[in-house]
Formats: structure tokens, sequence, C-alpha cells
């Protein structure tokens, strides 16, 4: 339970520059100033990151996932130990998804009806049962600051009529979410997510049938899960102006520093990706020169910084040559080292798209990190499959 | 190379209690504090800690493997970094071992002769060779603080006959270090090892010739592998004193709280081991009310901190649940914060240990900590075998 807080929910543009907003959400743990770009902590921790290295890197809101957390350390844990927040040490605001996506992930292992999805834990075989009224009882105890409905993802290559039917169960269970989640009880916000797959229409037609229930804010859902980045952009660039102006927009799991700015520029505010952590776990670092990858022998002998414009940790402290061999020779500090540039990387990038919407050159923003990251044949396989989780 | 330090290598006892002694050891960066443990950063790092952890544990030396480094990234890659403590980020004293340890456990792939000894590289396979010379070349390139002589550690359960020639080997070896290494080169400093296996007369022999040698201090080489608690203890008194008393003495590769303690009663200034690491990776936690199995289902739901009486960050910050849920959910971060605990209560079982001194009060610490942590039959196996490396 959480004191009430004056104007929660609020979400207030300060700026705009073309689609573009520069906003800010009230949530029961703090203000979140948007666009945001939120690490992933799939099980309660940000991959190798402690709270104090995200407050240095820049967090505002982190996510955790539904699924992880109900299978351990387990909701009603969490409830008793005071939620998540204090479990795991993060006074600031968490966003949780609904755990649909990764049950849904779990292709071979689950059975959707009307009533919600069957599944299996990947930890030990043994059978659950979400439904839209029981992601949202978990997510009470988890005690996330804002919540999401429970979806169904449909695959890349769904087909029309499959995605027709799908968007409107979603829909279904978007209702049922917010009745068994009354508005801002706990001071829980909740979010609807839109599907409908690659066709428009269907799209248009989730987004309308979500308009009607009374949500805090609206996520995209089901983009980067195999399409192309033309494809994705595309779908972007047509759903956002059509989704309400008043409320936060949340594109789920992307992505790249490019595909965040193309977000933004579309007039998202909120993204969240496991991209930085994963990719730091790989030894992928990206940098205001482009992505460098450490362990490649040409960092062998390099004493300069990773990043000479970046102010973390890693970048003020350590060598090149160093961060290499400890990639290298496989040592824990690499994980860390690494995590912490790349998460600080990508929260200069929406701390960076804040300042140019509010000063009007986000555009020159944009363009500045395209000729670093231009989009090169293999760009789309940057982040590999969208998994939604960190693991 | 070092700008001079004023008293380089002065050892100043300022206190004794019994045998116990409380000095300080002037080195080129920095002065020790002792009795003092140090960290073990097998290749460049503490394992799973940065520099500002260990900053903030306490440590005031740390250590380093020649094996490994000279492997990886390399001495000579080191020299051209400016030496390991620019290389890993660590501004404070830095002792190296002279390899000879991982060389000789290292027991189908090398052959010792007159000159040296060849190995293979557990990394490639690849032929090397270790000469007196050879070491303190390694370990000028390396720029520790601290450098140790080449010796041969013999197995335990070793004979007589082989004991008595291989300690004759490892004090024409320590000459030949002396002589490659002049007093004070490049503000480093050169400790001789005394071994003789578990043959008081031949442990006698060493130190007796060792002593006739300019070193700048002794360690004791040869314990903590594979024989008993007793044992180790008989012999730890009957040679410390018999070494130089104004010399530092250090204790190699031991050990556990209780045998770093007895060390200190017996007069011992220097310990190293790979213990808390090393177990903090495997779930057991020092605590001021014993060792802690993180694993254990009874810390599923303990809100309490791991250990009230620590102030270091993970006891500050995190419940014994949340600790648990990491090192269940194998989480990168349980090896970082279990890691700073553990060695934050070895460095301050040292400092208590220094203050006790001051006060007279060095036997009633002592016995604070038996009661604690009274050795079970069992105990022995508490490190492992001593391997002298973190890996």
């Amino acid at each position: 339970m959480t004191n009430a807080v004056q104007n929660l929910g609020q979400f207030t543009i300060k700026a705009t520059d073309g689609q573009a907003r520069r906003g800010s959400l009230v949530t029961a743990h703090g203000v979140v100033q948007t666009p945001i770009f939120m690490p992933v902590g799939t099980q309660g921790s940000v991959k190798s990151l402690c709270p104090q290295d995200l407050d240095n890197a820049g967090a505002q809101i982190i996510l955790g996932n539904t699924y992880h957390l109900y299978l351990r350390p387990g909701d009603e844990l969490l409830a008793r130990q005071g939620g998540l927040r204090r479990f795991m040490g993060w006074d600031k605001p968490i966003l949780t998804d609904s755990g649909g996506f990764q049950v849904f992930s779990l292709k071979d292992i689950r059975k959707i009806s009307e009533q919600g999805v069957e599944f299996r834990s990947h930890i030990d075989g043994s059978t659950h049962f979400f439904s839209p009224e029981k992601v949202m009882a978990i997510q009470n105890n988890i005690g996330s600051d804002i919540m999401m409905v429970l979806d169904e993802c449909v695959a890349y290559g769904a087909d029309h009529d499959y995605t027709a039917k799908s968007l409107e169960l979603t829909t279904r269970w978007a209702r049922r979410c917010r009745e068994a989640h009354p508005r801002h009880k706990n001071g829980q916000l909740l979010f609807g997510i839109i599907q409908g797959g690659f066709y428009k229409d269907l799209r248009e037609k989730s987004l309308a049938q979500l308009a009607e229930i009374d949500f805090d804010g609206f996520a995209i859902g089901g983009l980067s899960v195999g399409e192309s980045i033309p494809e994705m952009y595309d779908m972007l660039h047509h759903l956002t102006p059509l989704m309400p102006e008043n409320l936060p927009r949340y594109l789920m799991g992307v992505g790249t520093p490019l595909d965040i700015l193309e977000g933004i520029e579309a007039g998202v505010d909120m993204f969240d990706c496991v991209l930085p952590t994963r990719n730091a776990r790989n030894g992928t670092l990206y940098t205001s020169t482009g992505k460098v990858n450490i362990r490649r022998a040409e960092y062998r002998e390099d004493q300069g910084p990773l990043d000479p414009d970046c102010g973390c940790y890693t970048c003020r402290t350590f060598s090149r040559a160093y961060l290499r061999h400890l990639y290298v020779a496989q040592e824990l500090l690499s994980y860390r080292l690494n995590s912490l540039h790349n998460v600080t990387f990508f929260l200069d990038l929406a701390r960076r798209a804040r300042e140019a919407i509010e000063q009007g050159r986000f555009a020159a923003l944009k363009q500045r990190y395209v000729d670093i990251f231009r989009p090169g044949p293999d760009a789309e396989t940057d982040a590999g499959p969208n998994t939604g989780v960190d693991a």
C-alpha cells in the first residue's frame, strides 16, 4: 500500500518537437521524465548492476518481468517482503509486464483459452495458469508502479484471421484486467497494450477498442518480433498519431539506439530493452563513435577510455585494453563494467533526447546518432529476437 | 619506475601483545598497516569487485598471480600499460607471488631443473620456462610493490630426502633472484620464502640459509597444502620465533578466520587467501555469528541483514532473503554482493586484530572468533586445497 500521491498518473507534456514529446509521468514513487529508457531487471536484478550503479547511470524507472518474479522468488513472498522495490533495494519506480509475452514465447508448453493461458514453468516443468485477474493480483503483490494488462502477442507472420480473433481476446482480457484492478488501486497505474500484428486495420481496431477502457497509458506490443526495420518503423508511424495524445505511450521491448530515436520521433515516451545489458555481457559496447566489440585484438594495447564522451565509472577509470583483458579472461567484473557503460549510454541517449526536444533540435540529435549507427544490412539482428527478458 | 620513497621497505613494530605484532611496512605506493589480509586478484581483478569496492572494504594491498598475469594479458603488455596498478585502476600497493606455486601445481606438465622450471600453459598448452631471473623480470614488468622469489613448494607427504634437496634448490634460486633484482630496484621490495615441508630441521635449515640473503621480508611457504590444522599450527609456532624479528612475516595462502588469528598470535604480519571470494561465489558467507550458507531454505523469508555487525554495502542495503534469491537465481549480482561482504569481513578481522594488539587484548579477540568459528571435524576442508589462485 502506498500513501496517496497528488496527481497520480498525471502525464504532462512540457514541450514538443514535431511529433516528439517531452513529458513527465507521476507515479507513486517518483515523477518519470520522458522520453525514458527503462533497464530490464528480469528477476529482481538488472543483471550485474546494484541499485547504486543504476542511480549512477541515471535510471529513473526499471522493468521487472512478472512471469519470472511469479516463479522465483514468488509474488506472495515479494508481498510479504514489502514488494519488489524494497526487496531489491530500489527506491524509484518499477514497471512490470504482464508475463503474457514470456508465456506466449513458451510455444510448445502453453494452452490458450478464453479464460487465460496455461503454461509450464521453464524451471521445473510445473503447470500454472495466468488469467487477466491472476496477473493483476501478481502485479499487486509485486507492487510495481506501472502494471500491464495480459495480452496475446501473436507471432510474426500470423495471418489476418488469427490476428483479428487474437486482438479481440486481448481486448476482452484488457477489460477484465481493468475490472480486477480498479483505477489507481494501491497507487498502481495500469496500461493497455495495442496488438493487431502487422495489419494496420487490426492495429486501428485494437486501439479503438482499448481507448474505450480507462487506462493510464498505452503500450504498443508485438513489434520487434522478427519483422524488418522498415516494417516496424512503418507501423510505428502509422499508429502513434492515432493514439490518445494526453497519455503516455510505451513501445515494448524496443530497441537499438536508432529504434529508440525513431520511436521518440514518432511520439513514443517510454522504452525498455535487454539490449544494453545483454550486449554488454557479449562484449558489444555502445559509444559516441559507434559499436565497439571489446574482444577484438585491436584493443589489446589501447590505453584510451572506452568512450571519451561518457562520464560513467567504467569510462572514467579503465582503458579499453583492461576492458578487453577482463572480457577475454572471462572475469566477472567485465559484465558489470560493460553493463554499467551500456546502460549509461542508453540513459544518456534518452536524456539528450529530452534536452533536444525542449530546445527544438531533436532532428539534429537523431541525425547525429544515425551518422554513428547507420543501419547496415545486419542491423535488424542487433538485438536478436525480442524475448522481453534479460536471460 | 617509481619516485624514491623515504624509508622504503622499513618495517616498524608499534606494539606487541604476546607474540602478536602491530606494525607498518613502507612500500612504494603506501604504508601497509599490519597484521593485514590481502585479497587475491588472480588475473588483474579481485573477482567481481572493482577498485571502489576494494577501497570501501578497507583493502590496503592486494595480491596478483605472476603465472596468470604472465600468460594473460602478458607482463610486457603490462609494462607498456604502466604496470598492473595503473592497468587495473588500483592506486594502492600490490604483492605478486613468483608464479612457482602455480607452476608446481601443474603436476603433469612441468619439468624442474637447476636452471628453473619448464611448464605448459593451462590456456593453450604452449611451453614456457620460469627461471629465478625470469620471474624477477616478469614481476618488474608487473610493477608490484612486493615481489616474491621463485621457490619449489613440495607436495604434502614429500619425504625428508626430497624435501632437503628441494629446499637447497629453493635457496640457490633465492640467491639468484636477489642478484637479478638488486635491493629496492624500481622501488620494489623482495621477500624470501621458507620451505622445508613438515620437517622442523629442514624448515630451520631453510630459514638459516635465507636469513643470509638480504631480503625485505620472509614468507612461510608450503603450509595449507593438505596437512591437518594441528600440523599447520605446530609448524607455524615452531617457525615464527626463529624468524628475523625486524622484518615482516607473510604466511602464504592462509586461510580461514581462525587460521589467520592463529598466525597473528604466532607473530605473522601478512596473509592472503582466495577463501573470502571463492566462498562468496559458492554462497558461503562469514558473519559475526558464524558461517551462513545463503542458499539454505531457512533464509527464504529472512528480512534481516546478512550481518547486523557489518557496515558493508551488502549488509547495509539488502536482506538475507534477497541475497538468497540472487544466489538461487544465479544472478551475477550475487557474486559481487557476497564477495564484497566476505572481503569486508576478512579486512575487518585484520583491523580488529590491529586494534586489539594495540590495546593488549588480542587473546580475548581471538577467543571471540574461536567461539564463533570453533573448528569442527570438517574445518580443514573449509578452503579446499590451497591453489593460491582465485579461479
